[in-house]
């Protein structure tokens, strides 16, 4: 007997069209187009978030998706969940500089649950997210030293 | 005499609150808050782009703020760009199968320019893009087998 189970591929598009300077529109599926930019002083005309402001909000996003999978397999109740996160960026990188990382240093983040469980359950429930989180794996398979605080409230 | 420089550190921030299901609202400093979801056979409603699609818009973004701030160095002419990409993710990753990436296996990619500017020139942009990207660095530190096509047309 094996264990072996086929790849289950899923495919995801973004099709993006700069409009000049640093604003960039993007189409996803049938949903509106949203923008990403950039502030003025790194070039851009402040229209939207920024793509790594935009890769945080994915990032807080998809560890939603995913407590809320794994709440449901576990029975964890939870009634609110607030995400915050806060990614360091050292710009030296995107200048061009050697031996600096070009993306997040770190991200410092909140994870917090309006929730009747305990700090055990809590904790198991952490540990299956972080294992299973497409994009938290994304994050820290790349190097960045996440430092996460979940809560119960 | 050294060329030491002090790390220039910004901190990029999204706030993101869940609204059940796969549905999270995200805030970017003052701009219109924004979701992602999942669709229904992920369990979903399917009222926005998903974390992973959003990731990749943003990917898309951030080439494109490059692609500007880099041309203006070097003097590269375009008039457009259009940015395509696709992520392969293996389903079972994120259902905590042992072994299988939980991110994007690959991430295909079609990078278009208007522009007058000659193959050699576009493969010195591409290079000095491709190293200093802060998103296209995040899937590349992280393992991602990005296989991109970049064009003049």
């Amino acid at each position: 007997m094996t264990t072996a189970t086929a790849p289950e591929i899923a495919h995801v598009k973004a099709l993006s069209q700069w409009e000049g300077g640093a604003r960039t529109l993007h189409q996803v599926r049938r949903f509106p187009a949203f923008y990403t930019d950039e502030p003025e002083d790194l070039g851009g005309t402040d229209t939207g978030p920024n793509p790594m402001e935009t890769v945080l909000a994915a990032y807080n996003g998809c560890l939603a998706v995913m407590i809320h999978q794994i709440a449901g397999e576990m029975n964890f109740r939870y009634s609110g969940l607030e995400l915050s996160a806060d990614g360091a960026i050292d710009l030296r990188g995107m200048h061009g500089k050697p031996g600096v990382r070009r993306h997040f240093q770190r991200v410092t983040q909140t994870i917090a649950f309006d929730s009747p469980e305990s700090e055990q359950r809590l904790h198991q429930l952490r540990e299956a997210v972080e294992s299973r989180c497409p994009a938290f794996n994304l994050l820290r398979d790349a190097g960045v030293d996440i430092r996460s605080n979940w809560t119960l409230r």
